[in-house]
């Protein structure tokens, strides 16, 4: 293969989820693209680390430079209510939803000593003092339902100092289309502890 | 999301297959990757299609510019023996066996009247003026066993006007590793036929 094709197909190949083979076919498909689809994909690619920043308040992501996110500076949205959740796709989760019209704060990860993330390593500090200054009403911890998001969400409901602050988790229980007969062991106990 | 990332996330999905949801996790992580990955990535991208081009010989590719490939240019390979390919992948599959060291000659796809495709879409005037002029002794037919390959192998076969040379084809069978019980009519039918 000419070398400048096999080096495209090596750096495609270095992308996750993104095996030889398909590295190959893509390589190709883009050999033969349309050239303004080649110049509006090298030129987001080049772009996307200076176009996109963490928001200063609640460290989503955004493209506005020095200045909050747009749902941080939406005052429609109800400034009583605080959403934490480990990852910035976790937010875009729920905003799709629709449901909830409250503020955001995104950790950055969860708390892993095992993986070597200590509170420190995440928007933990930052959390706090939202909280503090801030007057919520109510925190709710979407962290995710699996070790480190349980300890990501006692961490935080160890060191809110706002005694009034009503600390809610998202609900666990049995997904949605699921099976009863295939649930693991946990979902169900969940399932069952939490009925009603 | 972002628009710029959302930009982003669209043009990777426009990629043939990957999903919206790969896309998503392919954004995110060039978002992160190493700065120098993200400038070579995006550069290789936008220079793929200026790069790289066809061998005016056999019409492999080639990042030599108005040079034949190297395989054309190499004179340690046999003259004597020409292998007909439909496309450039086929030939890269075949050298990676190193079992044969003759040239090549890339049609460029296959007969197809269905699809639209004829013999003049292809290099087949190219293919007739090479065999006529350069003197091969055998001409191997290595278009894909299915019925556009056996359509091209077909009409080479028709229109090729040397009487002294071998024409060959590639030989049908059981596949290495495949059960009898599992192999479709044609299949089986070919290997009986091939016995030997």
């Amino acid at each position: 293969m000419p070398e400048s094709l096999q080096k495209l197909v090596e750096l495609i190949s270095y992308l996750p989820w993104i095996g030889e083979k398909t590295a190959t076919k893509l390589a190709f498909f883009l050999l033969k693209a349309n050239p303004s689809f080649i110049r509006d994909l090298s030129d987001r690619i080049s772009r996307v680390q200076s176009d996109i920043r963490e928001c200063p308040v609640c460290f989503s992501l955004t493209d506005r430079s020095d200045r909050p996110c747009a749902i941080c500076e939406d005052h429609s949205r109800d400034g009583r209510s605080l959403c934490v959740v480990e990852d910035y796709l976790d937010l875009v989760s729920i905003e799709r939803l629709g449901i909830y019209k409250g503020r955001y704060h995104v950790l950055g990860g969860s708390v892993s000593p095992m993986h070597g993330r200590m509170p420190s390593d995440l928007h933990m500090k930052e959390l706090f003092e939202r909280v503090e200054k801030d007057g919520f009403e109510e925190l709710i911890l979407a962290t995710n339902p699996n070790i480190e998001g349980e300890a990501t969400s006692l961490y935080i409901k160890e060191n809110v100092k706002t005694p009034s602050i009503r600390i809610t988790r998202l609900s666990r229980g049995l997904p949605n289309a699921g099976f009863i007969e295939y649930a693991d062991d946990l979902t169900l106990i969940n399932a069952f502890r939490g009925r009603g």
